[in-house]
């Protein structure tokens, strides 16, 4: 053990010896036995054929905020800080419309593939499934995710309202190499129009070297069909890039040899920086960390002892490397343990124990990916990207939790 | 390249290549233009709280078999068929329930963990959600899944409807040993038995040296809570062991000397074997794969060229090593991929093209494991488990496709 480390453990304790310190209310050994639970002096419910979440657990929800004007615009985020392992479940996965959710049906969709090809095919979802599939586990995060945190007064909203619009799930579907192969691209297609089967008729330009690298045409999501509102029934994930280049209800790729200037790569997913420029096509999220237990909103109960900090952390680049937790407001950090195995652009699963006492404190989380970029802090970011920023935040994030275990987003 | 690899791709061909064997029709570049699909001439549906799947996807249901005077009686199996990847999504994770499935308020539960033990404990729900946990993906298997396969005629229902007693989640809890540490287990407590708070009381017995090793106490499915029907609001994780072992809406764990001998250990879940005899505590699931698809039921359409085999393998006894594929009966074999990363005690999806001419074949899986088990053919496992089995059945399954492409299940 480090020096740092073991000095760190005044305030965070690690392994094992954690648990002895939670005292818990002893019972008489036969207490259970003396009365039955009603759950036990009945039959049960019957078998379903699809599912659902506990009656007790309604109020785990994905919490919308769309235009009033255009209820199929907006978002709804991944209540990240309800949430625990690194699968998002399917009912929870974040969504972005820009027109809402086209309702599809599959035996009518239609994939084209066309210009700068040899030869322009098009593909019912029946043909696809006969092609070769990976799966992989990645995150999708929308450019706009923790946009509140650009703004100059610290909100105070649970943190998978802030920071939710990421998930994590199993995607099933074809290498899009594949398909371009068939179709043969010529020298000049740099870069593919892709567009969506949706009101929005949403489309965006990408580069030609990410879509024959590990871009999956995904047909499946945690083993099902794709959630309507996760692009059913054909969508594209850029393991790694923000989420509007995953596009939903993908219909067609238009090779050309410059990007299209579409809307969603000019005035919006761009960053304007502060001498005034835009900067575009930044597409790979950075390395990112949330505390998502214990967080903004949450109170911690009258009961001194043990906490577990626990969170999130991914990056766009590749595998997560290290997580550093303070709680002290950055003065001092000790390293996480991470939850394995640690795959590459997914989520990973941060946590330590923390001894809580009453004090004063400030959590904070930093990630480092293996390509050894390390998380910024605020004031780093901001000086880098200006106070005028809305899309790509990826700073570290503070957690202020007073003496009487109130916990409150702060910056510092 | 080995030469019995090279001498089956006459059958199986790997690869990119594959894919170029498929015709597709091609359209003129501009067709889709012409005419927007009806989804992009409007909006689309608005945000939902929690997502379900597609109107066109109702048919991917979990299949029931309960006893009609006993409707909480019964299973449900997962629709491997019909599924891709690994995760098992958590509205169509298998179902076994001896008497339906209890209902439980989570502020009013409570684990009790006594009898030879220092000091007897009981923990609510927030006091274990306070405790440090652990995510893990694994499957679990019912003991009685496949046993169709003991019949004497082989069984015509679909893959998941006779295998698919099986499922592979990420489940996070907390250790089971700092709770036991915690207890203080004494010398002589060897066996647990755990019981259920459900209308069956269902309990049984499990040694003591498993919980010790990797056993969860699971409030996590796939990052959301616990589904009602997968034990809501705590259940056991015991990685590649029978799913009676996993037990649901736990309320108890009493540490005694010497198993219980209750129901579901003696007059379910053992093997009687052909000596007369019944092997107990047969708890750790041995290796076995399937074939998905193309399976029973399926018909290739009437268009013969290159077809993805795909399935899951998974072990009790650690990771899979190895799927091998024939598709000719078992007299050749060629070795399948194996999606990255193989974890152990999980499913793993193996994958190969196979080129289909219109030609009669038997296709076959055969898993090895890491310990250097095979999975046995069905001969073998008959003639050293009997032929009055009804558990544990794990042997190589068969699927005969007939020169009109039509799929049935066969014994060779």
């Amino acid at each position: 053990m480090s020096a740092s480390r073991r000095q760190f453990l005044t305030h965070l304790i690690a392994g094992g010896a954690a648990a002895g310190s939670l005292s818990m209310p002893v019972w008489p050994a036969n207490s259970l036995s003396e009365q039955l639970p009603e759950s036990m002096q009945k039959a049960g419910g019957e078998f379903t054929n699809y599912g659902q979440p506990s009656a007790h657990e309604q109020a785990i929800i994905r919490w919308i905020a769309a235009n009033p004007d255009m209820p199929g615009n907006g978002v709804s985020w991944t209540p990240l800080h309800e949430l625990q392992g690194t699968i998002t479940p399917n009912g929870l996965h974040f969504e972005r419309h820009h027109n809402g959710v086209p309702q599809i049906d599959p035996t009518e969709h239609q994939l084209l593939i066309h210009g700068l090809v040899e030869r322009p095919l098009t593909f019912s979802i029946d043909a696809l499934k006969r092609y070769p599939m990976q799966s992989r586990i990645c995150f999708i995060e929308c450019g706009g995710n923790s946009n509140a945190s650009w703004r100059s007064v610290p909100i105070q909203s649970p943190a998978g309202y802030t920071h939710g619009l990421a998930s994590n799930a199993e995607w099933t579907g074809i290498p899009l190499k594949i398909l371009l192969e068939e179709v043969g691209l010529k020298p000049d297609a740099k870069w593919a129009i892709a567009e969506a089967a949706d009101g929005a008729s949403l489309n965006i330009s990408l580069p030609v070297d990410k879509l024959l690298d590990d871009t999956l045409l995904a047909l499946y999501q945690n083993g099902e069909r794709l959630r309507p509102e996760n692009g059913y029934p054909l969508r594209l994930i850029l393991p790694g890039w923000e989420g509007i280049t995953h596009v939903k209800w993908l219909r067609q790729l238009h090779f050309v040899e410059t990007p299209a200037m579409t809307r969603d790569e000019t005035a919006a997913y761009t960053d304007l920086m502060p001498d005034g420029r835009a900067r575009q096509f930044s597409f790979e999220m950075q390395a990112k960390s949330i505390i998502t237990s214990p967080s903004v909103g949450m109170t911690l109960p009258d009961n001194p002892g043990v906490y577990q900090v626990t969170g999130l952390a991914w990056s766009g680049r590749g595998k997560i490397s290290k997580v550093e937790v303070s709680a002290d407001g950055g003065d001092s950090w000790v390293e996480a343990e991470l939850q394995q195995p640690v795959l590459s652009k997914a989520f990973s699963r941060f946590s330590l124990p923390w001894q809580w006492q009453g004090q004063y404190a400030v959590l904070q989380s930093r990630a480092t990916d293996e390509t050894g970029y390390v998380q910024p802090d605020r004031e780093t970011l901001l000086a880098e990207r200006g106070k005028h920023g809305f899309y790509h935040f990826n700073a570290i994030i503070s957690w202020e939790v007073s003496e009487d275990g109130n916990i409150s987003h702060v910056y510092v």
